[in-house]
């Protein structure tokens, strides 16, 4: 994130800023990556100050992230082996989701069915835009498949008829049994949104692009806003039951992120008003609720009446991430809408 | 559970609950068992209704309860095979905690230093109370030094000069650093405090005794009451800082029927009206909270304030076990109280 502002705005542009990005991408190569016994890389979703790892999850989320550093700090550097570095990682976890996912280290049980889990396609999708991002033709090509498969997949997740976005379904794209196949995640719903807007763009494909807004969007927006507290619900149930984890109806910083970023986006592709409606009524209920007057920063977690839950700016799960690619992104559209601004009117 | 309350009350001792509870052992031993690439068994945390594992734990839990199952069903039936059985688990449950935890799965990192959780030695502690309990001598001084390491390993929770009992501590019982160290889970304790006083009955142990109620007891309902809504808080942090836990402040059912069981115990052992008055005091709130009128069964978690955050009565984590063992133990304390009403008057 560090060297995506460095990089690509003006005010970022400061040898502090990069100097930071150095230090943490030298200790992430140094310490991130964890060897494991079938000679594969895995990365540590934690480690102690010093370097040592503390706990390897058995999914690909760390791998990611990992990958996004690498390639943004070697756009910076000019480091042709941590591009590399970058995409070849990027091989390991296209093998692992579409191949063999055994080498990620979670026994084969009979009952744990493969699913389609919307996380998965994604974050690969989103690997891909990051890797790919005025990269040449080579590496678009390079990922074209697996960009189109990601987007396959991402589709599967428009259930019952086209009216829900279900977060875990079937590899053949049905729906599961059960309350893992009934689940929703609204704020990650609307991240898949403009993650496919993005991709719809990129090649002018409007079916694409209305199904973002239309099943992406509006669905989860319509389910996940509390009508009584404002906001947006973590979990729900697509037949209205109670969600089984414990934290459903609190109302967390990152939804709020991805929603701000989904329909401003929506809005600059479509202009119309209703999408920046949506943006507005998401941005007041977000700005008075998550920033600390004091630091600056957001606080996390809410209880579902808008009431700091967790009085803590970075977490286990609170890292620089969401935030400020919310507000860079934003930026970055009302920039352009204001600097086209006579183009719309 | 459902052989405890045939095999020791009346009003339970009924063919359809030794059938239920027949069937419920059957199902764990064909089905609950999973081969290891070790050659050792684990048990499976979550199984498919026609038997099928979902997920293993790379923790002794799932097998703890095994054990559990298997020793009480053994007492009803008599299956002399299915109590060696039991006894067998428990052996390799030993191993994993004082020799090699390895077989349990989870790669050696060098950053993941062992720790004492108290969950380990609280577990194993109940058990030995559970295989020991009314059989011979023989079993009794086989589980003797395993049952002692638990009891001085529960001791080592006792930190900050007597001040506080933390949830993890390192294996020679010092703080460890960060928020690990630091978290304090009130119900556990005031669970773990019950342990030690039957451990200290069975032995007449003033000492023990003494700490269970002062140390366990007393500490975590000081700091674990929320003065403002009643009921004990989920996790605390001892320095007073924000827990990471998204739950920490949410009141869930089994800490209070933890609770319950320890201050009834602790006021039959000693007569001390004022534990009797804490036993009242969460008597009140669970009573005029937890129930659910339409069913009769518990909900298992509430917001802070008191209103139910999830509305279903089982789940992934609330099963047949902490209220009905509350209930049971409960009532048994007191009916002993009343039978020995004119003694202690």
């Amino acid at each position: 994130m560090y060297c995506r502002l460095y990089r690509t705005m003006d005010r970022f542009h400061k040898p502090e800023i990069l100097v930071a990005a150095k230090a943490g991408g030298e200790f992430l190569r140094k310490f991130a990556r964890v060897s494991r016994d079938s000679g594969k890389w895995k990365c540590a979703f934690c480690l102690t100050s010093d370097g040592k790892a503390v706990k390897v999850q058995r999914t690909i989320f760390s791998e990611c992230f990992y990958i996004m550093a690498m390639d943004e700090l070697s756009r910076v550097t000019g480091d042709k082996d941590m591009q590399l570095e970058a995409e070849q990682m990027m091989e390991q976890l296209i093998y692992w989701v579409q191949v063999d996912s055994s080498g990620l280290g979670r026994p084969q049980l009979p009952g744990d069915v493969p699913t389609n889990s919307m996380a998965v396609p994604m974050m690969l999708l989103c690997l891909v835009q990051q890797l790919t991002e005025g990269r040449g033709q080579d590496v678009v090509q390079k990922y074209k498949e697996v960009e189109q498969w990601c987007v396959q997949q991402i589709l599967h997740h428009v259930q019952r008829a086209g009216t829900a976005i279900l977060e875990n379904v079937s590899v053949d794209g049905t729906e599961l049994p059960g309350c893992s196949g009934r689940v929703q995640n609204p704020g990650h719903a609307l991240e898949a949104g403009w993650f496919l807007l993005q991709y719809s763009a990129e090649r002018g494909d409007e079916k694409i692009q209305e199904t973002a807004i239309n099943k992406f969007m509006e669905l989860p927006f319509q389910c996940g806003w509390d009508e009584k507290h404002g906001g947006l619900f973590y979990f729900l149930d697509v037949d209205g039951h109670c969600p089984t984890q414990l934290e459903w109806s609190m109302k967390l910083w990152w939804p709020h992120c991805e929603a701000l970023i989904a329909f401003l986006m929506a809005y600059s592709q479509t202009k119309k008003p209703e999408l920046l409606e949506r943006f507005f009524q998401v941005y007041d209920y977000t700005f008075t609720h998550f920033p600390d007057a004091q630091s600056g920063g957001w606080f996390g977690y809410l209880t579902q009446e808008g009431k700091v839950a967790l009085d803590f700016i970075g977490g286990p799960f609170k890292g620089f991430f969401h935030v400020p690619r919310c507000l860079y992104m934003c930026e970055r559209i009302l920039d352009d809408l204001l600097a086209n601004k006579d183009r719309t009117v």
